[in-house]
């Protein structure tokens, strides 16, 4: 079986949330010791996570893990970045020995970190944190030809969900976080969101590590060019991401793929990641129902995105760091509304009638 | 010393947040490792935070607790709420055993729980969460006359005030949450968010726990007819809330100016927690330098009296439940602020530069 037919395979398996679940839990909350709806968006979130885990009440996600997805780019050499490649890797780095943002805020939600190292360009040192899956060093140039080429794009796939479904069996993850490292990854996520929403390059595109006004048309002009040059066509997921992605946004839409196979809440991060479900979407468009969109960060792509997949973000805090310090916010949350359906005294068993 | 002088001296104790640790915390935020600004409002939020502790970086807060100060309400004879009073006392009861939405939510986030009982109708019983300081068996009817005399006003600020140096000092809290209960409360709370705010009553008065059109005018009518008969002088804080509020209403405020004195910082709930801090504010206007407002109800007062205290909600996930739920929710988002200014690596100690 092909790289490819295997990513078929993989997206044949997810099954839509189970809408009786969802209905039980909406019904749950309406007994609950409170004015029906004043949880607002937590009643939501519960029934959502209910139908994902086909009982209501579900069990309360205890176990959550971030894993960040880490490759470099062949656009970088265009000038849409001013920071250099290195970096990548030294951020893999901090992620490994701890002192990131990724780490802090894991620490204060409970969450373990992984990385998955599925296209850095440099070797890197071997860390009981880092899983190697390195698919290649680097992708192309997007704007000049192929990013990666379809079987690389559904090998990175492969590696994301293989990470995923390994700390879901084995290491009893019930609560996946998305995050990725790699520095220029904002513009192929812009040229993924055009191509999957058909939204024009310009409003999908930001200044990602918070570039000047100049820096922003040159990536505006290299993402329209791209999407010249390769004529994306959304019914072809692979293809697309093939042309116009990176190996870690590949990986990352494995990582959702696997676990909506598992029934297992993604909590999804920014732009990088927002992109990467829209994939997900493409390849199985069941896969949303398991999407719990954590943040809505400040790159314009990311409400784009967002929109195309109709989920709400839980969180606007004006963040744009990736890595998925905004989706770890959220896990609080989501463990909240699964909580409450769980714990909550209903009306009657306080003798409210 | 009169009770309201010590409620003079208890605001009088409350400095301002330190200037020199705000600014040391954004300077050490422009180091870390991350593009400037990336974090986006965790980053103004872990610099407010190193204000109030003097202190850049600042400890963690680890030891938070929710303190619920419940009443009942002389005013719930106009029928501005469907539900009857004894509601009150069967919540107060519900947040002892543990089987109410801020107990779950309180466990997701690691925070105690305490009630204040300083106004319920009824005699309750004794337990090891509920402190007893009942001021009076409920406020009389702010639509007729005083809701309390001035005297019971000040003592019900200082019983909020109590419970918050206790938990403090004895308690080790390092983080307080404000909770209300008390079946009417939005009403005084629209009286005095009007009061404070010079804003009319109908933006300040909402549907509570879900009440209909016709409750509704029934209780914007009933708000404005009370601010023509007492004619609320904000320059007057006690009398305002001796005229208008409601006795948890009092207590918080307590709890947040006491929270401001001891430099911890006081996570807002919703409109009746606002409410509570406008009066907080009057009282002593540097009291809001250790408020956060941890979420927006989506009681109208709620954002009328957040603009009036400069405030900007973390979350809006449009609840209206009360208790200190949506406080709560934000814990982790300051526990996260504050970890990221103590744990995170500089540029230069991951060899950026």
């Amino acid at each position: 079986m092909s790289l490819e037919d295997r990513v078929t395979e993989l997206a044949g398996e997810v099954v839509p949330a189970d809408a009786s679940a969802v209905e039980a839990a909406l019904e749950r909350h309406g007994q609950l010791l409170k004015p029906p709806g004043s949880l607002g968006r937590l009643e939501d979130l519960g029934a959502r996570l209910a139908g994902m885990a086909g009982a209501s009440p579900q069990p309360v996600p205890g176990n959550p893990a971030v894993v960040v997805c880490a490759g470099d780019h062949g656009v970088l050499s265009r000038g849409i970045s001013p920071w250099p490649k290195e970096v990548t890797a030294t951020m893999v780095e901090s992620f490994c020995s701890g002192g990131a943002a990724v780490n802090a805020i894991a620490r204060t939600v409970g969450a373990r970190v992984s990385v998955l190292d599925v296209g850095v360009a440099s070797e890197l040192d071997r860390h009981p944190l880092l899983r190697m899956a390195k698919v290649s060093h680097g992708t192309g140039d997007l704007s000049e030809g192929q990013a990666m080429s379809r079987e690389q794009a559904a090998r990175a796939v492969l590696a994301g969900a293989g990470i995923a479904g390994e700390l879901i069996e084995s290491g009893g993850v019930d609560l996946l976080v998305t995050g990725d490292m790699g520095i220029g990854n904002t513009t192929p996520a812009a040229c993924l969101i055009a191509a999957f929403t058909g939204r024009p390059a310009r409003e999908a595109t930001g200044r990602g590590t918070g570039i000047d006004d100049a820096t922003l048309e040159g990536k505006v002009r290299v993402v329209e060019g791209a999407l010249d040059l390769h004529r994306p066509d959304p019914r072809d997921p692979i293809g697309t991401l093939a042309a116009l992605g990176g190996l870690e946004h590949a990986a990352l839409a494995g990582l959702i793929l696997s676990g909506a196979v598992y029934t297992t809440p993604v909590l999804l991060d920014g732009v990088v990641s927002n992109s990467a479900a829209l994939v997900a979407q493409a390849l199985a468009p069941n896969s949303v129902d398991y999407m719990i969109a954590g943040h809505l960060s400040t790159e314009p792509g990311a409400r784009v995105a967002l929109e195309h997949l109709g989920l709400e973000p839980l969180l606007d805090l004006r963040m744009r760091l990736g890595e998925g310090t905004g989706g770890l916010l959220a896990v609080p949350l989501v463990q909240a509304a699964a909580r409450v359906l769980n714990e909550m005294a209903t009306l009657k068993e306080a003798g409210m009638w």
